[in-house]
């Protein structure tokens, strides 16, 4: 197993070689074993051990344990003198009460959070965990029942960021062995993985029949995520390649061209792809606004993805696209974006406020646009004769540098049908001989 | 779930509806509710039942079983009489002893080769069988317990070729109970499937404790293929835009230009895909290929994958690609393809044959070459004084057609070196000065 390692930190991590590592040590095999593993490699390492305080005494017999196995291990270079050893206690349960989170949500951010103000303040370079292929198959498995894409089901990476898990390799059995044959000795596991009733049971009732149905499951195993991997990786090259040919990034906002992306077959593929890591996981929605008419919309928890003519405008949910024009189809009911708006037909006209107007529909060229104001925009304001300047109208109406940059204007052929929540145009507004009156609703 | 099914059908398959469709019947609940289900929208169908005769009067009563349930269905649709039904008899066991394969195999072949029959001779379009998303799962979970690429993890496919599959959006419960509810009969089914133990070992042990895990499995499920199957889509047009930019197909065999290949970081996960479907399968040959020296091959049951300087040269194994030319570098020691030829520095010189010459190897530029003769090619046959031509050397040693397509020509900076296993080139022969002896060896 020590060659084996070695091997494969040469091949494979050796970007570890000479570097400050920490080893995340709770005292169960899989944790000891790698002390042990990286105290024979003569890897240069320190020891942090996180004390959760869950289990009363049982926690701190754990931390004192670990501490004196860490005590007892001779230095194996000259030059080196005791492995560093970190302890930390937290008061996980009452942490967990006070934000309201899981114990074991909290236990995990307790954790790395330690752990990375250790990297930060003793200058470690990598986070080693003792995670192995058992694991990794159990990880597959928990993902496959709770229903995964591809993601989920590449097994646990064998680094992500800081992190680093070199012991992926081996199986349980393996480091079972090991301990024994070195004389190892552990305390038993007490993990407070939020999974761990699903790991328990996938670990002794699921995977036991599969290693029954295939005893080398293991080693298939890694074959499957190998190539479950190149695949992810096709499919990144894929997701990029078409993005860079259907997207275009602007300041505020990425513009997806539709007409390009319709070309392909397996279109809504990549526009979840896209979409995923913006939050937006109702694919539903997302396939039927590729049909909607423009002005629909579909909201993930930070941004908006907006049908607008043969495009999807994307952004931030905070911002709304300055520079964008924002198309409004006859007939449209609604726009949410980048304010709401609603649209009816009157036969009669009962309210009357700053946030309703009501227009001649026959005068407005659909479809209609939203946008932000210009230096040099007229329009004609209600009640008065003739037009003004809209940066005079402003200064008049005493707006701030904020108000103006807030102002959106509804226009129709580019013409100011409506400087929204202020002032209507006179051009657009009903007369005697009106036949269709539409009334628009500003919402704030 | 007669809704469930005319709605799926109008959706997704509605290239069935006014086509000529054979049900696969094997009078199991899973067929005979498809049976069912096909009668009561009024589709266009006829029925096949296969007696492979593997279990005495058990077979056959489940043919018969058959035949009166078919008979006793009323014809729905006024235009159609009674519902059509083949049956055959199979010497299943007689026929796998004979070919010496499983019953398995030979069921699925005898079978298979029947219904195609049926198509061609009745006109039928397509073949439904009544396999459900509980088989999926379970062949989700075959392929992943015995290793598999994600090819194997999207489930059973809803068709392939003529092949249909429109129960797969059904659970194994749904079917049962749309059989109660219908007061449909149905035989105990007798899958012949080679993989029988482990389907019922998966179906009984397994899939019951992942369904507790989740009692939305198969929901789950349903969208882990429907993303996997995406992702699989990228894939085939990652594979696709990348292979059209690395290789060229020549006529007789396939260039990958290595320089190209090499610059994506996953080039082996391109590699593989594009190999994969010529029968490669010992991936690690293949990633030693890549930094091999030039004449280094890779055999599958078909191709040949050769390393010739910068490319991989693809071809099947019967024929080698006349018009290529095949690139042998300084110190290589072996070509394997076209021909077998083996190098060797000698200091004394001990064989004759006409499989064997001697050369100096200062008076030869590598890398040498292998190729094909071409009008207008001329050399000096070794013991010769003065040059020939290539046809008349031919012609003079009453070589027939065949023969001289055949012939190899040995080459230094595209001088004739050796006529291979006929003459050796006078220029390049050793002589007293000769320094290093360069013996070449032609295993026919």
């Amino acid at each position: 197993m020590l060659k084996k390692l070695q091997n494969h930190i040469n091949t494979n991590l050796s970007f570890l070689k000479e570097k400050k590592l920490l080893l995340a040590v709770s005292g169960g095999i899989d944790s000891m074993v790698l002390v042990h593993l990286c105290h024979h490699l003569q890897l240069d390492f320190a020891v942090a051990h996180c004390n959760f305080q869950l289990r009363g005494n049982e926690s701190d017999d754990d931390e004192n344990f670990v501490k004196s196995q860490i005590e007892n291990l001779s230095p194996r270079a000259q030059s080196r003198g005791k492995i560093p050893l970190f302890t930390q206690k937290f008061e996980t349960a009452t942490f967990a009460k006070e934000q309201k989170l899981s114990i074991q949500v909290v236990a995990r951010k307790l954790r790395y959070d330690w752990f990375y103000s250790l990297l930060a303040n003793h200058n470690f370079d990598f986070i080693l965990t003792a995670h192995h292929l058992d694991d990794s198959i159990e990880t597959f498995l928990i993902n496959f029942t709770r229903g995964s894409g591809l993601d989920g089901l590449t097994g646990i990476p064998e680094q992500n960021d800081k992190n680093v898990r070199p012991l992926l390799i081996f199986s349980r059995n393996e480091i079972e062995t090991f301990a024994q044959e070195n004389n190892i000795t552990w305390r038993e596991d007490s993990s407070n993985a939020s999974d761990k009733y699903l790991r328990n049971k996938l670990r002794h009732d699921v995977i036991p029949i599969l290693k029954e149905l295939n005893p080398s499951l293991l080693s298939s195993f890694e074959n499957t995520i190998k190539n479950l991997k190149q695949s992810q990786s096709l499919v990144d090259d894929a997701a990029k390649i078409v993005y860079e040919k259907v997207a275009s990034e602007e300041e505020h906002h990425t513009v997806f061209d539709l007409t390009k992306l319709l070309k392909y077959p397996n279109h809504q593929a990549y526009l979840f792809r896209w979409l995923a890591s913006f939050g937006f996981a109702d694919w539903n929605s997302i396939s039927d606004i590729l049909i909607a008419q423009s002005g629909k919309q579909v909201l993930s928890n930070t941004h908006i993805l907006l049908k607008n003519r043969n495009t999807l405008l994307l952004f931030p949910r905070q911002q709304t696209a300055d520079e964008a024009i924002f198309w409004i189809e006859k007939d449209q009911v609604e726009v949410k974006v980048p304010l709401n708006l609603t649209f009816c037909n009157l036969s009669d006209i009962s309210v009357q406020s700053t946030n309703v107007i009501f227009v001649d529909e026959e005068k407005l060229q659909f479809p209609l646009t939203l946008r932000k104001w210009n230096e040099g925009d007229i329009f004609y304001p209600f009640g008065m004769k003739g037009k003004k300047k809209l940066s005079k109208f402003f200064k008049d109406e005493k707006y701030s540098l904020l108000d103006k940059s807030n102002a959106w204007l509804l226009c129709s052929n580019d013409q100011i049908v409506w400087v929204i929540g202020k002032r209507q145009d006179e051009r657009f507004k009903t007369t005697a001989t009106t036949k269709n009156i539409l009334q628009i609703n500003y919402i704030e």
